[in-house]
């Protein structure tokens, strides 16, 4: 681990958030506003220099307002995961959302429809012609690409164009793809197969006559790329995990941990040997699910590079590695993974601008 | 795997939950509740027979309705994992609760204060006499040990012995376990481990006249070795995840497939290509934390003996195999670590007598 030069910086973050959480029980997931503000104003201005619309992922923090102060920072909509989120947003204030995930049954084109009617400008995912057939008057589609991922989508070129001819006119926004092979592969490649993908469908709808307006693209270990992406035909960018960072993304090399604004803060429970100590925070506080290739353990402990957190139960960490620290001793965890970090708090502790007072993750829970 | 015969017994409730589900979004979190109530009954008549009193970890549900049949079944009382499970479960009507969490800092102890205030009887976990003295009033202490897991608490026998003899005079109620090494060493092994790591403790302590009344082993792939603790000298046991079993329960043969009282239902949202379809749940609906070696993907689809859930995002499920599924069509998945998926819902479906209703999770989220 090259972590050891950077954790001098973030001593202010975990000062800051033990003092905060001094009084209360953990663990308690911590916000450094300062941080998060120094985030969304540097991406916001990133996309702005590379000449992209930004259109951040909400699903990373569910806040409603985080998404305000997106929206202030000059994103132009969000991007949700689910209609729950779509909705929260919504009544949050937020005016133009793109739903990434193709909206199949009745119950959801019931609900986009609901949404359609509040005046909310809308799109969602499609892969699919006979899903776009169903949808409510207005609700635009964003046809997914598979530029690599091999999750949902059509592969790009000639399969896409093929496609995307099957909807009906006017219907169509645009072109989207998420590279999320970025977390296991070499970031640059995965943003070279990201643009071209979009890039080499647009060419061939274009060719014949279709009206692409938006190319979408969005993975935080590919945004660095966002420049090379718009000289490519790139409109858009949707990256969701930058506003907080996560120890993932530290491991990539796609953040540094400075810029990491949410942590855990976990109290030592138990110090049954030397090298072993037990915290209070779990798979049910930070979240296990996602562990890229160059992270060692389950987390950054903030101050002890030495430290690996090596497994979590549900209400455990076993943090191995020769430290200073006592039972009732508390520490900052950067969690591996912020998305589904944050979906297991209600709501989040933002320190480090003015009293410290909690946000609510009020997107979460819900489909 | 081996699950194919068994998959036919669970179509009851499969067709159940679609059916439930039917006017409903997904991913819903659903619970066949004669499953659960046979899976009750049967623990509890299990322990009966065993000469145990069951004390069944509530972690797995953070369900008051749940808890509240648990005790109808005779539950001597609860086991919580934190603070607010106790809170919830205090509220819903439990009267004896066993937190088996090391009750670390004044804000936990504040909050022990008033749970036993309110009549509670209470017992919390340690393995460190210095967190005992601050305990208030009327706690009773359960000393973890440690059979194997290597987590929390101290080797069997003499080191037990010398960190009891550290607590004052009448604060011992008994000594506990969890032997989570049954998820990945032979389940016989982690068994006798479990119960005769207590034993040996429990012999050196009376040996020296300190009065040991509980001995209290609890791991879901152990409790089938109930009777021969129960020979050796254990007095309770604290099976979880039992209720409604799950895919790694299968997967180790501790349960069978027929006895998975929760599932999760699914829509297929894409189907990019022959042999992959993409299922509209992921690390949100469907936990992925945890997953034991002998179980194949992450977790089972019902009815679809096929089918592998090869890889999940936060809002997909990769899903690759040979099966007759389009876009639209709904799956039950009984996913591979129960605890961690309830705790992501805010509230279970019951299906399966009578009409369906929601349960809340009532004690999910917070510590």
């Amino acid at each position: 681990m090259v972590l050891m030069p950077l954790l001098d910086t973030s001593a202010g973050f975990a000062a800051q958030a033990l003092t905060a959480v001094a009084e209360l029980t953990t663990p308690v997931a911590v916000v450094d506003e300062t941080v998060l503000e120094r985030n969304l104003a540097r991406m916001a201005d990133f996309a702005r220099r590379s000449g992209l619309k930004l259109r951040p992922h909400a699903k990373t923090h569910k806040s409603p307002f985080i998404a305000q102060r997106q929206l202030a920072h000059g994103a132009a909509g969000l991007t949700a995961a689910t209609l729950h989120e779509a909705e929260v947003f919504a009544d949050a204030g937020v005016t133009d959302l793109f739903i990434a995930h193709p909206p199949v049954g009745a119950g959801k084109r019931r609900r986009l429809a609901e949404l359609a009617e509040r005046g909310i400008r809308l799109a969602v995912a499609v892969d699919d012609p006979s899903l776009a057939d169903g949808l409510p008057a207005g609700v635009e589609v964003m046809w997914e690409v598979d530029t690599g991922l091999h999750r949902v989508g059509s592969a790009p070129g000639e399969p896409t164009a093929r496609g995307v001819r099957g909807l009906r006119p006017g219907r169509l926004r645009g072109l989207f793809t998420h590279a999320g092979q970025s977390y296991a592969i070499e970031r640059a490649l995965a943003a070279h197969q990201e643009w071209e993908g979009l890039a080499e469908s647009a060419a061939v709808l274009r060719a014949g006559g279709v009206d692409v307006r938006e190319l979408s693209v969005g993975s935080s270990p590919t945004a660095a790329w966002a420049a090379e992406a718009a000289a490519g035909g790139i409109t858009e960018m949707r990256p969701g995990t930058y506003v907080f960072s996560d120890a993932n993304q530290v491991a990539l090399g796609a953040q540094s941990l400075e810029n990491c604004a949410l942590g855990v803060v976990a109290t030592v429970v138990s110090a049954p040997e030397r090298g072993r100590r037990v915290l209070d925070c779990g798979t049910k506080s930070i979240s296990g699910d996602f562990h890229v290739k160059g992270l060692e353990g389950w987390g950054i402990v903030l101050g002890h590079p030495d430290l690996r957190i090596d497994r979590l139960n549900e209400e455990h960490a076993v943090v191995l590695g020769e430290a200073d620290l006592k039972v009732g001793d508390r520490v900052v965890v950067i969690p591996s993974h912020a998305c589904t970090t944050v979906n297991l708090h209600p709501a989040l502790l933002f320190v480090g601008a003015g009293e410290p007072r909690w946000e609510p993750v009020a997107a979460h829970g819900w489909n």
